[in-house]
């Protein structure tokens, strides 16, 4: 992979922990499940939630089956500003890709990406950024963009930070994903993200094996090349994994119902309904990004808002997270 | 659930076996595994290729994130004659939705149902089967879908072996997938039938949670009916899991390429040409229906056929199953 071993130490324990635990494993009580967590009433609430539904014999337990938790990815997992990651992917392969595109020097969107024009960028808006995700993520097999996202993981750095990209990762929310599993859940994530592109880092940044990754996707097709299996990349888009999208998905991938969902976004609000209308004990939580200085302070912005999630958080009683005040470190390199 | 326990004897011991365990368990080497396969060149042949991806520090080992095994449900995992299971269901359910419909007693398909009149049943086609599919399958929640089919499965019969629905997987298939699990593999079925038809019994005749089944799905939605979410099943088709559709699923759910596939008509050629594509020892395998007494002998049916998929075999040397002369029992109400 080449990547630097030092940016991944964060992830490095994670990683070693395996996805699939034996079942009715009860959290340790002695060790601190959640040290980036600072301790306060918000963090022993959820200790309390995953110890009440992994509790046998207890009134909140929950069976390992039905113990699935569903994590929105951009803004919640890792850092999406000043730019979705993916769409810092889509903007450098722009770049990669322009010598055998002379064309694009001079054809929006493309020119505005060249030219890094944001104001042009921001006007060529949905069906831009469509254009740019076709000429960018379709057209190969799956196996040669496979390729290509891991070169680009590899070397790519965050603008502000000056990290690897899968450095990125909230330090608390991967504590938090290893806590569940050692608690018996099977974690996922569900995310309005590609899912070949986060599946390209999903086990070795938090642990999640590629078939516990949900997003949305593109068309695709198997064809035999030279009597060669393949599957291709179709320039035609399948499914936006969002809003409404998300608990169709869950539905279609996993089949039963989450009880415990993590957003931070409008994006996310219909799959914390969808898990908070179950029966019985449930967690829904949403990140809140007020931390200036060691990330972003934000709510809207043009990598999606938090308006009518955070009202229903609030009228429902939803686990709201300011990562200012309930995150002890943000990152694995942060003191 | 109501089930007869009975009939669930020969699930039982792989209902208590739970699907995730823990990785690099090795098989036990002293009790045989697959005790309703016959002793023969076969059967250790499946013994060998599991032992050997297992085996840590072996040429072969496959490490347990890549242990993916698939299996096509009809006719591989449980009978699919004289009708598909899920057939028979929807026959059932539009006999017992006419009161509602009492059109249906002069309108094709529904009266070719009604009387039991397969010559029109057959004349209306793949048409007419949508429209069925439509009629029964469609227009209630998600939840409501569960209830009615798992009400089903309570009671309905086989025509010839008279047992319920749920007897009526293949012991030695059930044992294979168990056999697997314990040594590390992750056990998907990925087959044409109804996602949320086979969710509702995967879990109790083969061990397989509702994530780890993969199929045919019609479009659905997500919707607050009086503030209370549901998903709804909408009449129109979205995804048919079969031929190609297989390994395109496959990559869309599971996002790597499995080392195990398991099917028995040509709709699983395309899933076992691509497990057999990767690199590595892989196991492609086809179940030949070939013991009248105990089953069904058939290569040719409206359900199905076993040809093209057949000739690859032979080409490319995948195992070929004969019920006959493989299988010390198919069910386990078999002496």
């Amino acid at each position: 992979m080449g990547l630097d071993p030092k940016a991944l130490s964060g992830q490095a324990r994670e990683k070693a922990m395996p996805e699939q635990k034996p079942q009715n494993v009860k959290p340790k009580q002695t060790a601190d499940p959640l040290p980036s967590w600072n301790d306060n009433n918000l963090k022993r609430s959820i200790l309390d939630f995953v110890t009440r539904v992994s509790t046998e014999g207890g009134a909140d337990f929950v069976p390992p089956i039905e113990r699935i938790a569903v994590f929105d990815n951009d803004g919640t997992l890792w850092c999406e500003q000043p730019f979705y990651i993916q769409l810092a992917f889509a903007l450098d392969r722009v770049k990669a890709l322009v010598p055998a595109h002379p064309e694009w020097r001079t054809t929006q969107p493309f020119q505005a990406v060249l030219e890094d024009d944001h104001q042009a960028l921001g006007a060529a808006g949905m069906k831009g950024l469509l254009e740019l995700a076709v000429a960018t993520h379709t057209g190969m097999t799956s196996d040669e963009f496979d390729r290509i996202a891991r070169e680009w993981f590899a070397t790519a750095r965050h603008p502000r930070f000056n990290r690897l990209y899968t450095d990125l990762a909230y330090q608390p929310m991967v504590e938090l994903l290893g806590y569940l599993r050692a608690s018996g859940f099977k974690t996922y994530i569900v995310s309005a993200g590609g899912i070949e592109f986060m599946r390209v880092i999903s086990e070795r940044l938090y642990g999640i094996p590629p078939e516990q990754v949900i997003g949305s996707s593109g068309k695709i097709k198997y064809e035999l090349r030279n009597g060669v299996p393949v599957i291709v990349r179709l320039p035609e888009f399948d499914f936006f994994d969002d809003k409404e999208g998300k608990p169709v998905a869950i539905q279609k991938f996993i089949g039963h119902r989450p009880i415990a969902a993590f957003g931070n976004s409008d994006g996310d609000q219909q799959m914390l309904q969808w898990t908070a209308a179950g029966p019985g004990r449930r967690l829904m939580l949403l990140v809140d990004h007020t931390d200036a200085e060691r990330e972003f302070v934000y709510r809207v912005s043009p990598m999606g808002r938090l308006e009518l999630a955070l009202d229903e958080a609030h009228q429902r009683g939803w686990t709201v997270v300011s990562m200012k005040n309930d995150w002890k470190s943000i990152f694995s390199f942060d003191k």
